[in-house]
């Protein structure tokens, strides 16, 4: 039986700025190499909220946001192999096709198969799956989770283990994965290594956990708010510091409490002053920064060369590094086997209606992470 | 027989910005630890022209300088066991002992037991070991090549294989191990691999080999002095280019020759536009920059955040990231094999009294290196 078009419970961005509104909006069938997916849950993100801002040059609208979910698929296009209806799955911003330069390079996970229509809110033929009364609404980083029903691309979808609590497993599909991966895919954290991780939000402390999960001796964790020490603490920083209570740079005090440096750093926040101060409390001769924090627009970082040549290493990470068709399945099983939990970033749970409160929550520095259940 | 003080004839730097002046000074026996070498020859090389210009803030007057050369073991002191007298030897101005914490890390050739003498043109236990008419002469990056002999910790000391011509290998000493590393050691280079050379000096022209050595698809050499192109070409180059030639950034210019960038980028030259150039042609994804050449005092690189958090990396060399007792003797074995020459960067060839000459030459661009013979 060949798919047909479905309404949606859906929460719309029709502009800029403007609170999401609920709508019902059609689904088309996925076309070829798609899939439809019925999501089960979803997080919501500071990039959603920075996209709904007007600040992401590649916003359009209107859309439905959201890239953080987990679904189950509810039906698949015309060759589509690799998932099966019932499936469940979790939605990739960072696609793998295993075809293009990027992927074939098995040195990076920024596939670009379908990198120029993604950036254009379009389904890599051009088109959109929907609509209301008859207006295309665009798609969001090829995801847009804040629906009942989304299309996706074959390529942009991780087939999990049914097992896993997908109102859970959602947090995999974005900041996890991009905090834990940083650490253990990018950087390639080593047992007894000395790690620097700033800034404690969702990224953050999912490095934190990354590092602890890589058995490193010393997990530093900096950030000007004190309220987040407890669960950095309790996810296994062994040092918290406020940069706030130090009258000389954070990363001098660094270097003096670990005499000489840390063999690895994360930014996790987007401040170009905090990425400067990670790679110079990195340990000379070897330590290395990685980036995962996006900055404004237009915002440049800078250091002496000689930090560089003296033996320190600037790197950054997307979405940790981690192919998201061949890896974060991984990712899954060892959140299963107990290996790390997710249910300390989740915060707040909420049915989709009340998304606005969810950003909300967030830019008031409330929560770590909503999760949305769809079936609220 | 214990070792006397000997005479030795020396350039000798009195102050800053004054022509060296030869003389007559007095070697003292080596000390514990400590290895008297009697030089065969010496390149001369930038970094001796930038201390005694007075920008190096490490500079230190009257010194010996000289760091590029090649000798042999003329008396030792207690306890030296790695070499004997007669053994050949290239001096190190970047040691290995083996035992500090950078040696034990196997992450890094920099290795940090006598920093501090060094630095302050000291034997590791803060005394000279020249002086003329009573007058204490310093050491300079622990090598002060520009004199007949000259006095070194036996941790300085790469022995190498008698069979090399020193008038040749002198230049393993410095510039040619610092480009050819960088690529080989540092960058890691594969066959097969893109690459971009930003300057054409010694150093450069050292990458150049290395980079045909590791098999590099494609070399390409930049520099806004056409006069270095032939010679960058019969060493490997496989595209020369001015950026004066083109009127936009000679990092799109780059990204459009290699259908995106290249894998590997250098910079060479010490100028910080320039190393933001070379990260910026590297491929998204994977590409890596190797910051080689040293910048002016208090000068910063920046670029955006995004050319890391898309995949490139900022790294830096010095030395090439060898380890000189433990690899160099493998360049020389290398050299020896056939794998590259050194004479096409031995420009010139003088007696230690032409000193001032080289220094001329090589202000106005005119040589490569210049290697003094002692026998002259």
């Amino acid at each position: 039986m060949t798919a047909q078009t479905i309404k949606s419970k859906a929460a719309v961005a029709w502009a800029v700025g403007q609170p999401l509104s609920m709508e019902i909006v059609d689904v088309m069938p996925p076309q070829k190499g798609e899939v439809r997916v019925k999501m089960i849950a979803t997080g919501v993100c500071h990039t959603d909220a920075f996209t709904l801002s007007g600040d992401d040059p590649e916003g359009i609208f209107p859309c439905i946001l959201g890239h953080e979910g987990g679904g189950i698929v509810e039906s698949i296009g015309e060759g589509v192999t690799s998932v099966s209806v019932g499936d469940h799955v979790i939605p990739l911003y960072t696609p793998e096709c295993g075809e293009c330069k990027f992927c074939k390079s098995g040195k990076t996970n920024l596939c670009q198969k379908i990198r120029e229509t993604q950036g254009k809110g379009l389904m890599p033929d051009g088109t959109t799956r929907f609509s209301k009364d008859g207006v295309d609404i665009f798609h969001y980083m090829g995801t847009s989770t804040f629906s009942e029903y989304t299309v996706l691309p074959e390529i942009s979808l991780a087939k999990v283990n049914p097992e896993a609590p997908l109102e859970e497993v959602c947090l995999l599909g974005c900041g996890v994965t991009t905090g834990m991966g940083a650490v253990m895919n990018t950087a390639k954290v080593e047992a007894g290594a000395t790690v620097a991780i700033f800034g404690l939000g969702g990224i953050g402390l999912s490095a934190v956990i990354g590092a602890a999960m890589a058995k490193a001796s010393r997990i530093i964790a900096i950030d000007i708010n004190e309220s987040k020490f407890d669960l950095a603490r309790q996810l296994g920083a062994t040092d918290c510091i406020n940069p706030k209570n130090f009258d000389k740079p954070i990363q001098d005090v660094i270097v003096e409490l670990t005499d000489g440096g840390v063999d690895y750093s994360f930014e996790c926040i987007g401040n170009v002053n905090v990425m400067r101060s990670a790679l110079e409390c990195c340990h000379k001769g070897w330590g290395e920064s990685v980036v995962i924090g996006v900055a404004g627009a237009g915002q440049e970082i800078s250091t002496r060369p000689f930090q560089l040549v003296t033996g320190r290493v600037w790197r950054g990470s997307a979405f940790g590094g981690v192919k998201g068709r061949t890896e974060l399945p991984e990712y899954v099983e060892r959140y299963l086997a107990g290996e790390f939990k997710l249910s300390d970033f989740i915060t707040h749970t909420m049915a989709l209606e009340q998304v606005n409160e969810a950003f909300d929550l967030m830019h008031e520095g409330k929560s770590i992470r909503t999760v949305i259940h769809f079936d609220k």
